[in-house]
């Protein structure tokens, strides 16, 4: 008799955006005439740079030609012409001394961010920002690391670190000992940022307690502030206690193209019950090489393409497009009164939900009145509650026809 | 402090193929001079079809144009032009009846063999041909679903059913009860095929036992008897206790592109300790939509042109190029001693290695002497000792070169 497991059965309705596309729909067939605008599922509207575009279809004719043959990536982890350049223009050109052999290229950040739990224990204490981007949790939920949820939709098991205006949305390390820390800056959805005097506390905390920080930078091409650091990698010592995993699904509008990067560094280390240090790096690959099988050819063609002078040019007028985005809303929203957080070096803005009233309650009204689409920060965990997650990457008349729309019933 | 998964550690050397790379790599480097031939890893050699390559490069064209942008595929289950052409094509056509929403399209299918068994209870036994290809061993070490390598390298926990020259190389259901069982039909590595009544006492066995079977039928397109079934669902009853793996791979020579699905029938259960049934499907689906984020969009133009009557048509001369290669490696083989099983209704040669030596053996002599690498029988466990895999996606003139030069040694 094959049985369940019965991980899955803990996890709480369904994950939050088919939430949000099942309401969406409703509505939508009960009001077929309404044009519902997005500015919930983060995801872009802009077309691939055309850099990124030509590439792409070489790419693909090569492939055509029978001199132009491409199989299997050798060994998954990304061709050299991908991950030399991840390597130049993500870290060398930052100050970090990262290795080719520790870049992982992947489909995307998601999967990465789910399945890197995968290689350590079940014993492992998780600690995550609450609110927190659901992967992250649920993912620790399916593997068993957890009990069930518990009050406030929270996991046993989990230490959650709240993230509120009182600390600007940036947790401190907790008072215990955990052993693998889940990180997001640029924040989703919060839309805040660490600074390198904050990441480093971090990095001492988890140096002290031998803990692992999964660091989710996939967000780093919004920063606007210099004094940001865009990589964990930027601060001392955090290649002996950081994984690092980036994205090209926002920065080079990747989200139906799927392609990311996962750093492990070769002398992170984790333990055997026993006291013995094991290196991450290679179970790390022998996962990667055993549960996933490369990305296409095509597809790294297009982000070796993200990093030529054109398509970093291409690339950044995009950015700057959705981040005039992110100004207009923030902007609008404030002067008709509401509390706007983010925005700034994220393409996610965070407001307080008028009076106080629950986040679901605030998208059934934006959806119904103005139809307009966006998260509701209780999504995120309870400390998202009273919060609600608009992102920048609309097109801007839609963005704009969005804002008067919440204006004229604000 | 952060502890290892040390199942991991469980896992014996190097994944077979990366160990394959590493003695042909170490013989290159001592011999720069030696042209080496690979028979070994099963990757394609042909290009892209032409109907295929057209449609990739309009999906980038369409990506590159503001009234195209493609973001996340939603869900990340697949398009409904693809599911809709899969069904069609593979189970429809095949009197096998399918729902759109039974198919979940990924970008691989080493991944969903993989990753699929996350959804089972650690509890279950599992049970495998030997030989057999690793992932499926290998993914459930890691999961904790088995105890360490014990006698000749398998797995505590596991059940193996060895295929054998006595049982023309397809399994009887054991005699105990298990609760998963992966079967793969064409075989890979020995290239043997199912009829529909041995494939029926599987599904007899599972209904009984309350089993789930894993159907992995990735090589059914070089299927060229018309009595053996491309598809587990051919079969009375299966509905209720299988699930498929497929993939474009080798069928339209996407090693290099990734695409690939699984189909979950939404009858299929399984139970908790409790005894309570659980459907599977949308378990499936809550770990694809939680870990995975669907496959580009390029990819996915690019597979349903597999289904267009030109891409069919060149798809169906690439296959018939590589089984012409499989019929001269079987009867030269043959011709010059050697005892040959697989190669007609399946892309793999299975050969028994002269005069008994092990499989290495044969690995290095092969290698050392005729430059050809294929891949040891013992790398896919025990029973394939003694035994050797060729493969018939070389370029024929290759194909031919190697076969001189296993004649001129032989």
């Amino acid at each position: 008799m094959t049985r369940i497991n019965e991980n899955f059965l803990k996890l709480q309705a369904g994950y939050l955006f088919p939430e949000i596309g099942r309401r969406r729909k409703a509505f939508q067939q009960a009001n077929p005439d309404a044009k519902i605008i997005s500015m919930g599922i983060g995801d872009i509207t802009q077309p691939l740079a055309p850099a990124v575009v030509e590439a792409m279809k070489e790419a693909v004719e090569e492939m055509g030609r029978p001199e132009g043959v491409k199989g299997y990536d050798d060994g998954g982890v990304g061709y050299d012409f991908l991950r030399q350049a991840i390597r130049d223009n993500d870290y060398k050109a930052r100050g970090a001394n990262i290795d080719i052999d520790e870049i992982f290229v992947s489909d995307g950040a998601k999967c990465d961010t789910g399945n890197l739990q995968e290689v350590f224990g079940l014993d492992n204490v998780v600690a995550v920002s609450d609110p927190v981007y659901p992967v992250y949790v649920d993912t620790n939920v399916m593997a068993g690391r957890t009990g069930g949820a518990a009050g406030q939709g929270r996991y046993e098991g989990i230490v959650y670190m709240p993230c509120t205006e009182q600390n600007d949305f940036v947790a401190e390390p907790p008072a215990e000992a955990v052993d693998l820390i889940y990180l997001c800056f640029p924040n989703n959805p919060t839309g805040a940022v660490a600074t390198k005097e904050q990441l480093a506390k971090w990095v001492d905390y988890a140096r002290k307690n031998k803990a692992i920080i999964l660091f989710d930078a996939a967000y780093e091409a919004f920063i606007s502030d210099p004094d940001i650091p865009h990589s964990i990698y930027e601060i001392d010592g955090a290649k002996d206690v950081a994984i690092e995993f980036r994205s090209f699904s926002k920065t080079a509008g990747f989200t139906g193209v799927r392609c990311a990067f996962t750093v492990v560094p070769k002398q992170l280390k984790a333990e055997t019950k026993a006291g013995e240090a094991v290196d991450v790096a290679p179970i790390w690959k022998r996962r990667h090489c055993t549960k996933f099988n490369g990305v296409s050819y095509v597809t790294q063609a297009g982000a070796a393409a993200a990093y030529t002078e054109r398509g970093k040019q291409q690339i950044r007028e995009t950015i700057d497009l959705y981040m005039s985005n992110a100004k207009l809303i923030r902007e609008t929203l404030s002067q008709i009164g509401y509390t706007v957080y983010g925005g700034v070096n994220a393409p996610y803005i965070w407001l307080k939900t008028p009076d106080g009233i629950g986040s679901w309650e605030f998208f059934d009204t934006l959806l119904n009145k103005a139809h307009v689409v966006g998260t509701p920060g209780a999504g995120f965990g309870s400390a998202g509650e009273g919060y609600f997650r608009l992102t920048a990457f609309g097109k801007p008349d839609s963005v704009e026809k969005a804002l008067e729309r919440i204006k004229a019933i604000s």
